[in-house]
């Protein structure tokens, strides 16, 4: 039997900072046909909670460490107000959506990250994901809209980067479906000229990467998109694709963004 | 066939405010065998919030007016950092819990309240419970754990009290199952003399309720949880348990607390 197909959708921070984009953007997945899941990101309400609390936040070498009044802070903006907003929008959109971090049964395990130099404090790296737990929500009709917070299985709850997890998901789902992996955010895909939007690379293989990579065309902050991209396809992803978050269904049929192939 | 007991437990805000206490209820909730439902209340920390923010709030007859700002933070308290934690401990336990609000899956549909002299804010009142939904959840060996917000099925979430929800839900889960349903909190049961905790009834019903509360020896602040107790007993339920969440292996086994019985 041909495996069904599941779109796994990741959206940026940037489109739940607005409100209107944000439902734009959930109008279109409510009406998305078939198994699909969300990742939702982060936005800056957290940065704005924690400065209106005045808990200091601490950074290193550019990333913020996730601090015990930081992860409540982190848990309760984007498990909590972030994921339950969204749910209540998806539900009102005729959507089954139902809302889950990653210790909601058991989904996606995580190991604290441990660094030679420096404690991040309570951040997580995806251990494993319960594809089977996933496959039976699925299968009662439910879509997960998941945030990313995750637990080590042992009580302690993890913040993790969404990407990752959607990326993880994608490649743990692909035992069970054919899974489409689509990073929605605020940008065209991947532009050939970063102060360009209509400068979108329709299509990108492995080799044109490299190219691309080498000469010096593509966007630093791309590279990690790019990189993960490639190693979900390999990992048996069957498509990952790049794109604006306000053209979802176009997104879907393959008609925008970047098409990241094998 | 015999319907399967399912056992719906809501657990009081005084013992979510003590991780200690809250841990060994917690503990006794993971063995309890078979289909459960935990239901939480809210505890101290919303209010502590709502104070470091400077959130004014706003009482009237003796009842918190949930507006905007107020209602953001029980939903990042309520269904995020307090019901994220309990199911990374349950999870820790050995216990397949996910974590929800009424607005996942659909699961607690509620009315905004209207009242003739006072707006009270987004303060629900339940409507209907998704049965089937729960039913699934729990034939998949989930145990929910669910946060007091709900939501009005067109994208507003609100805040509901957590014993009418769990009242409601044994009414409704009553179709599929025999239902047990308990309120474990910080007192050993229905006291006949409230100073006195070894003073406990350990069974009562509607002819003995009756009779009690006409002679004034029932506490006025458990008179709600008895009237609700006996509508849920005429609505199907079939046993319901007041007692010590401390001992709820000894509340399900049914020697502490009070059963009130029809």
């Amino acid at each position: 039997m041909d495996k069904k197909t599941l779109h796994i959708i990741k959206v940026g921070g940037q489109i739940i900072d607005h409100p209107d984009v944000l439902s734009g953007f959930l109008d279109q997945f409510a009406l998305l046909e078939g198994p699909k899941i969300l990742v939702h990101g982060g936005g800056k309400l957290a940065t704005r909670l924690a400065a209106d609390l005045h808990i200091p936040q601490q950074m290193v070498e550019g990333r913020r460490i996730t601090d015990k009044d930081t992860l409540n802070i982190v848990v309760m903006v984007y498990a909590g107000l972030i994921n339950k907003q969204v749910v209540a929008q998806l539900q009102g959109k005729g959507c089954g959506a139902i809302g889950l971090c990653g210790a909601d049964a058991g989904i996606i395990r995580a190991r604290k990250r441990t660094h030679a130099a420096h404690d991040f404090g309570f951040v997580g790296d995806v251990a494993s994901i319960d594809a089977g737990v996933l496959e039976g929500l699925l299968e009662q009709g439910l879509s997960p809209v998941i945030a990313p917070i995750t637990h080590n299985g042992e009580g302690q709850l993890l913040n993790t980067n969404a990407d990752t997890i959607a990326q993880e998901m994608a490649k743990a789902m692909s035992v069970h479906y054919h899974t489409v992996l689509i990073y929605s955010f605020e940008k065209a895909g991947v532009l050939l000229d970063t102060e360009d939007e209509t400068s979108v690379i329709p299509s990108m293989n492995q080799a044109a990467y490299q190219t691309l990579k080498e000469s010096g065309k593509i966007f630093a902050g791309m590279i990690p998109k790019l990189d993960n991209a490639f190693q979900a396809l390999e990992a048996g992803v069957g498509r990952v694709v790049i794109g604006p978050a306000e053209q979802l269904q176009d997104l879907v049929a393959g008609s925008k963004g970047t098409s990241i192939v094998a």
